[in-house]
């Protein structure tokens, strides 16, 4: 069905506030949410709530953080989040690297323990429409196979980057593996088949069947699985907060959800005057679009297109809305 | 044939001194091409020397660069890298990266105008011998196919991050395609047919014939070009030196060969204690190797155990030796 965003931002704000965020808060992760569903992008998008409310209600997910930033030098900053929805940690500090970045040039933000992080592109384009060039990356539990293993070992390894473009930022948002969660997921609904060699049913065995296959092979092999191990390395075993190897040895605290994040800005006008750099960017886009080809797409292309598309009137699926009203 | 890699550094450094590199320049880039042969990456090994020589010849390569060192704010450096072979520019810009981290807890070097950046891997384990986590990138000219298109439109995309680990740094390195163009290459020497959707030919259509395939296909379709988008707006236009565009639109400065790179380096000890960070990287490797499969490597850990194995004996194709001797 189709909803105004205003309105699915309104429903989705007034469950997190009953479920104990802040007005802000709430509205914070509801835009985020929204936008997702906006670009298309589904999976990152409002069908996430149901799960975000179950996090608050087995206390994995805290809707009143205390989160800390503690200052580690002139350009580095770690955010203790406190358990805090992935959208409010992942800003927090997305905009904690932009302040380091004004002031020396490069900014990183480690965030620890977060939740879910929701759609990196929301950070970093931010960051982008701002002047910056912006890196987010997170990490969770073992969800990919790590390459030479019939087992998943790393997590998707989902990375973003984005510089200040033409109208819009430029924006690549990827997972390093095959093929995303929420590809998988909606293989299992409608029953297609996937291509070979994305993915392994849970015993590891290699399948094309959407009901069995449950593994994300890593994108490239060793490349896919090898950034899922830096990831963790970056953003978990930098703050001391791993999440794959406590995971791995099923510790108790691998039961509780948590993921980690980290954000680099780069102010883009201590090296060059912002309006040259958007207005080369522009023009490595017109030169690339010249090529020939059928569609030649520049990164967050298609994702701005689809919002545009989408700017009156987000189409969501009738059983996520309903569940949402229930909620 | 098999070589001592003390005599072939010493054979390359005196090729190098010869077309007028200082000492200690000749020793370092020596050190570094023979490194990538020990590591097994011979694509990025000695057999680049007579390359190296003719850019020299050109004009392309400058000898005796005259870097520049300028400081842009507390954690950021440009390195005007005056043409300097990459293995020196890329060495000092990483080194300035570490500088500025120490300082600053994380350090960005911007190298504008080297050349051939060789093995990245090699800048990035040396920062995190040193302590640092450390990431490299670098971009040159149109390599490897744009999504969509049917025409090489951005680099291959290198890519490496390395961080202390157990006796050796754990250490990615990868290029952002299907294949590489050293695997290309040595496909076309053997004859051997290359698997289907890694490659073009030069006019764009799909093969799998080895003499005919010439542009490397990006890794993940949008993902790998994508990455070459990016590292060309982070390394190439945020110094207003573009390459791509340059070359794209076949401009005269795209004759000449040129690259440029990118090193951030992070004290890890802003963060965290470098023991407690190398025995929780071990673990993580160690729960890893633990899964079920046949082979399970750490990032840089296939390249570590080919240089245990040539550490007194380096394995170099006849015909490059025969070719450095000549030189």
């Amino acid at each position: 069905m189709n909803v105004a965003p205003a309105a699915l931002r309104d429903l989705v704000r007034g469950i997190f506030e009953k479920h104990g965020m802040s007005a802000a808060h709430a509205a914070l992760t509801a835009e985020v949410l929204v936008w997702a569903d906006q670009r298309g992008m589904g999976t990152h998008g409002v069908m996430r709530v149901p799960q975000y409310v179950r996090f608050i209600g087995k206390g994995d997910l805290n809707p009143k953080p205390a989160m800390k930033r503690v200052d580690r030098g002139a350009a580095v900053v770690l955010l203790e989040a406190d358990r805090a929805a992935g959208p409010i940690a992942m800003m927090e500090g997305m905009r904690a690297a932009c302040e380091k970045a004004k002031s020396a040039g490069i900014g990183l933000s480690l965030i620890k323990q977060t939740t879910h992080t929701a759609a990196l592109g929301y950070y970093t384009q931010s960051a982008a429409r701002d002047g910056f060039a912006a890196i987010a990356l997170g990490t969770s539990s073992p969800l990919m196979a790590y390459h030479g293993a019939r087992a998943a070992g790393v997590s998707t390894a989902p990375l973003s980057i984005a510089v200040p473009g033409e109208a819009e930022p430029f924006a690549l948002d990827m997972a390093s593996s095959m093929i995303s969660m929420g590809a998988l997921a909606q293989a299992r609904r409608s029953g297609k088949s996937i291509p070979e060699g994305v993915a392994l049913t849970a015993d590891g065995a290699p399948t094309t069947d959407p009901t069995k296959a449950s593994i994300p092979l890593p994108l490239g092999g060793a490349k896919g699985s090898g950034l899922g191990f830096m990831f963790e390395c970056l953003a978990s075993l930098l703050v001391s907060n791993p999440i794959l190897a406590e995971s791995l040895e099923r510790t108790p605290a691998s039961r509780q959800h948590r993921q980690n994040g980290l954000a680099i800005a780069i102010d883009v006008e201590r090296f060059v005057a912002p309006e040259v750099f958007r207005r080369e960017a522009a023009r490595l886009a017109a030169d690339l679009r010249k090529l020939p080809g059928d569609e030649i797409l520049m990164p967050g292309e298609r994702g701005a297109r689809k919002a545009a598309s989408q700017r009156e009137s987000v189409s969501i699926a009738d059983s996520v809305y309903e569940e949402l009203k229930a909620l």
